[in-house]
């Protein structure tokens, strides 16, 4: 998963940033011209990154050795053990687990056929949460639906009885806000058909793609509403499906689809997310803190989502602790248990760490695949902004560009954005993600080594930036809590 | 599937070319120039073509109304059904079918895992043919071979109770080249294999994508050899175990994989191809024939191999039938029972029509999807090519050159080959045929409209100017019946 920027509240944002003042004045207000010695070191970081790191080692290490990890299934145990093993073996200190109760969703067999007007298998998968169906199924007429503003006007009597088909596509669009776009009837599609009395939905896949592999993600049932089963055709499919509806609409005859999904909700079980640090050489118990998130869909091995952002943000981390000398804060490695299904391991981290939320002086979360970098967004105190964009100056070298303040950083953030720690984002080139982006073929292939290289390139220079000057990031304007 | 032209047997071609004697010399011998009256209506052709055709729409009738079709099974009876009547609705001639025996095989269901050093499942489909494995599947230590050519060198005593992983990678090339080259192991791979003692066989995928969908195709028993179990590995599975295979032998342990395919082989069916005919207005009993297989794979829904390619012959004999006075010839369209899986429709109708093949004055087969046209190939009486050449002048406009005499022009035409039938090939550009050739995507959407436009006004060229030309092509030299 990933969380898009919060445009459409930005300028909530900027009243509530301009009208607080930052409790930390002090640190904040610390001159913002980065001394040379520190862009002495980060152009030697940021030319040894662009020579080759070893960020494509941990993405293959975790998908060949691991592969899928959905959290609360077994397979997701042995990505804790791979993490801690990991930054134990590259020489992390402080490296142990940090609990949190996981859901333990089971996907099982799952089918769907168009049986009329001309029958065919299709490809399709639950989404993420879905329940199951009766053991031999559901079957019923298909109302195709193009979006969930349509589905507003379309009167319950139409809809009893029936699946219901959310048809929308999704638009590619180098920063994935077409994502944001398409998205809604996934989460929100299973509860509003049900108030409406349909008995399962199927959505065309939040993809970019054209390849016969559907695209899951987690849904969610509203309480007091009728769970009805959730499944995502691939886009191929979601075509033939429309095609089929177009046809039988011209003949006048129904469409008819039989859907089987095995999936099914287990107890919760214990589990964790992985952490290691840097430890700053004069300031631990301040803390720039890296995350990512260890868990991935189920359908691949988790190479773009977060296998990626797991190696960018180990490998800067390993870098730095490199030097010669340590950075003046802690730089802080989180591996998130569950990102992907209810964010548990990063609440569970904030409540933890509730006590030293105000030293975090700086977060950010690598989720967004292995594209290059192209913009540093940030979320931080305004009277603080000069200094975030005297680091957003370093990374022109590496063609990323300054973008807004209203950038939340990563799902993973939105308990710490609540507590209003400063965040950045370094936004990358989204445009084939979600072409892959939970299926079954977010798999090794998809990342460039380059492309890792260039990654780790900008973060070395904002994390150590931020672990190293004098001056922080004061706190975070409210609203940075918001998905 | 497709059928790559054969230039290791063009020098012996030429030879043998040479050494005959066209039987029809006096047609042959008629001038090549292109009567201008000819040129016109071909540059109408041409121009009306490029500003649509129908051809996208059969495609899309035969993908959505029948999908896959594998000769042999029920759902090819369907095809039968829609080639017979989309034929008689677009008001074709002599519309029947051909009777011919079609072999039976079904999938069932498959999967495979390795099992150690990382324990993954993975995603393969079993070869067209194979045997299935015992019901609850065979577990053996994999052994990962480069090639065909690597495995002659490996003693048997290494092979023996093993599953051998071929891994051969395919190349992208325009012309498809690329698939000669690797598809060896698909064919050949199980008995060869058995012969050194293995227990199953898995290959790479004979494909340039890296989706997680295997490539299936036919495979091929040697007599008096043992007959394994074979399988494709999607291209990432086959980097997935390709590396497993390389961290165990670091670890110096073996690599332990399941397979279980439920393939079954049935009795054999009645089946047909269909035919049908724009009948020539002044020698109908001589014959321009136009193939393309009406069967495909049983993954996906068979639009580039081949609706792609029948879609391209039904549009250009429906557009010649349209003209206000029809070609001299009788344009006859054979949609191909079962060339996938034998080519025993192509042998049926030779063997049927045996009596009038020397009246069969020109042949071709569109089997290449829908990529442009970019090359006309031929195989003709070589005293006949300066018709052939002046033909393909004509296809200047369109970009497209013209190529060797040594084409074979489609799988379905070796035993018209084998008769002397002449051939023509449009060669088309196949640089991402091979991304969805014989997986679940080969479906609708990879099928662009107007590249399917562009093929008919090159098809009409040929096709036109051969029905229609005083001369004609003599007869092929002796060679063309070869795979």
């Amino acid at each position: 998963m990933k969380r898009i920027a919060f445009p459409l509240a930005a300028p909530l944002l900027l009243i509530s940033g301009l009208a607080l003042l930052a409790p930390d004045a002090t640190r904040a207000a610390e001159p913002a011209a980065i001394p040379e010695p520190v862009k002495a070191t980060i152009a030697t970081l940021q030319k040894d990154a662009l020579a080759g790191t070893r960020a494509f080692e941990h993405v293959r290490s975790l998908t060949v050795e691991v592969g899928p990890r959905l959290a609360g299934t077994p397979r997701y145990a042995r990505a804790v053990e791979w993490g801690l093993k990991t930054l134990k073996d590259l020489g992390f200190a402080n490296v142990h687990p940090e609990a949190t109760t996981l859901p333990h969703w089971e996907r099982g067999a799952e089918s769907g056929e168009i049986l009329s007007p001309f029958q065919q298998t299709v490809h399709l998968c639950a989404l993420g949460g879905s329940v199951g169906t009766p053991g031999n199924g559901i079957e019923a007429d298909v109302l195709l639906v193009p979006s969930l503003k349509d589905f507003e006007a379309v009167d319950a009597a139409q809809v009893k009885g029936k699946i219901v088909f959310f048809n929308t596509r999704m638009q590619r669009t180098r920063d994935g806000q077409g994502y944001g776009a398409a998205v809604g009837m996934r989460g929100a599609g299973p509860s509003l058909a049900a108030k409406k009395g349909a008995v399962a939905i199927l959505i065309r896949s939040v993809g970019t793609d054209k390849n016969r592999l559907p695209h899951t993600g987690g849904t969610r049932y509203e309480e007091g509403v009728e769970r009805i089963p959730a499944a995502a055709l691939s886009v191929p499919d979601a075509d033939l499906l429309e095609a089929q509806v177009a046809a039988a609409q011209k003949a006048g005859t129904p469409v008819r689809f039989r859907l089987q999904l095995g999936a099914q909700h287990l107890p919760d079980v214990e589990g964790a997310s992985v952490v290691g640090e840097v430890v700053g050489r004069e300031k631990p118990e301040e803390i720039v803190l890296l995350g990512c998130h260890l868990d991935s869909w189920d359908l691949g091995t988790g190479a773009i989502d977060d296998g990626a952002g797991c190696a960018i943000v180990i490998e800067t981390a390993r870098l730095l602790a490199q030097l010669p000398q340590k950075p003046r804060r802690t730089v802080r490695v989180v591996l998130f248990a569950n990102e992907e299904f209810g964010l548990s391991g990063a609440r569970a981290y904030a409540e933890a760490h509730k006590a030293e939320l105000d030293k975090h002086i700086l977060a950010g979360e690598a989720d967004l695949g292995s594209g290059r970098p192209y913009s540093l967004g940030s979320h931080v105190d305004p009277a603080t902004l000069a200094r975030m964009d005297a680091i957003a100056k370093l990374l022109i070298p590496l063609g990323v560009e300054r973008g807004g303040n209203e950038s939340g950083g990563g799902a993973d953030l939105i308990p710490l954005g609540t507590a209003r720690v400063p965040a950045f984002a370094l936004s990358q080139d989204a445009s084939q993600y979600f072409d892959y982006h939970h299926t079954a073929n977010d798999t090794l292939d998809k990342i460039d080594p380059k492309d890792l290289d260039a990654n780790v390139a900008a973060w070395l220079t904002v994390v150590y930036a931020a672990a190293e000057l004098p001056g922080d990031f004061g706190r975070a304007p409210e609203g940075g809590g918001r998905e």
